[in-house]
């Protein structure tokens, strides 16, 4: 069947209207992780911020990066970073994906997320900052990097794993998660969170092999 | 039901086999982009990787970062990138996810993994890059900037987009893009595929008010 192809050039994109064009480009990335990002301030009031820009840096050390919008309720998660060193990756579950979302409502600095969405905090072994008592998977943080990207002012961060707690049931015996088992939701555009059935997995790439699926579940 | 909670501290994933390690932190990220990025070196050599770890960077202007390994297959492809200045973007549609994943056999230079993996590079507009002919979402892409990251020596490549195509039918009137439409692939760990299949869209959040879905569809 024929399909209709759309085409947008450079000048397509730069004069489209703003939030078709966030829309549009926040969306052509792919499936994305969206994790909610739990912080404490210095006067210890604690913030919890979705965030749909995490990506995997390195194993080892085990180091992921985030992106952080320099104009935005993002700003309170930056300070607190800054400010404390430390933070928490915390994966989101289909059955409350509304509730995370509501955290990127602009709520006033003294509010506390975790309250205003209905999310509960929980410290662990005197981690500094709070983590989603409700998130299957968990990580604990330590800032190593900042990076300032020029072309638009944002900001990368990196942040080392001191420590991850998640589901028996999920881990394979090679360290393999399997996402579905810990109810992790995908995200993809703005505002939109998928639930994730089917896995394929396939076995080490060799230039002189097919590849095989070593895990085909529906 | 109770669960049973594994617990890793820092030394643990310190200590832990490499492999082992490789799986798990690649997992614990969530879902991923997996694309595949299409570039051509000065001698006119073909190269395809699949990436799994690009991140939206800003809509206006459209930019988009991926993270390349020092020491990989990914080197052709951060080579060429540097040579051209110019690269593709395309996304991995559900029925060929095995000829994607072999795109990171380590090939020698002079082999074009289009060739060696079953797919097809298609150019258009004189745009330098080859595009993988069967990705039904495509982005034709231009350096803008390249930050080294001094944790662990991988690059950070950010790309303006200067092309987007992509199939009407997916298209939303506000710019959304339902990717399962274009039965674009989710990714997890280093070598799992997902198809997508539920999705929920959330209104924009606001302090005052409760989120709403606005499309659930599974």
């Amino acid at each position: 069947m024929a399909q209709t192809i759309v085409k947008f050039t450079a000048a397509d994109l730069r004069e489209m209207a703003q939030r078709y064009r966030t829309q549009l480009i926040n969306s052509v990335t792919g499936y994305k992780s969206v994790s909610l990002i739990g912080t404490k301030n210095k006067q210890g009031i604690e913030n919890l911020a979705v965030f749909n820009s995490i990506v995997h840096i390195g194993a080892n050390p085990p180091l992921i990066g985030m992106i952080s919008r320099p104009d935005s309720v993002d700003r309170h998660t930056l300070t607190n970073i800054r400010e404390t060193g430390h933070y928490t990756i915390n994966h989101i579950s289909g059955e409350w994906v509304d509730r995370a979302h509501q955290t990127s409502a602009r709520y006033p600095e003294h509010i506390s997320e975790f309250e205003a969405v209905g999310l509960t905090a929980s410290y662990h072994n005197d981690f500094p900052a709070p983590y989603v008592k409700e998130s299957a998977i968990k990580l604990g943080m330590k800032l190593v990097e900042e990076l300032s990207i020029a072309s638009n002012g944002t900001t990368m961060i990196i942040g080392e794993v001191l420590s991850l707690t998640l589901p028996e049931a999920c881990l394979g015996n090679d360290g393999f998660v399997d996402l579905r088992k810990a109810g992790t939701s995908a995200g993809s555009g703005l505002d939109a969170y998928h639930t994730v059935t089917e896995l394929k997995r396939l076995s080490y790439a060799k230039p002189d092999q097919q590849p095989e699926f070593i895990i085909t579940e529906k």
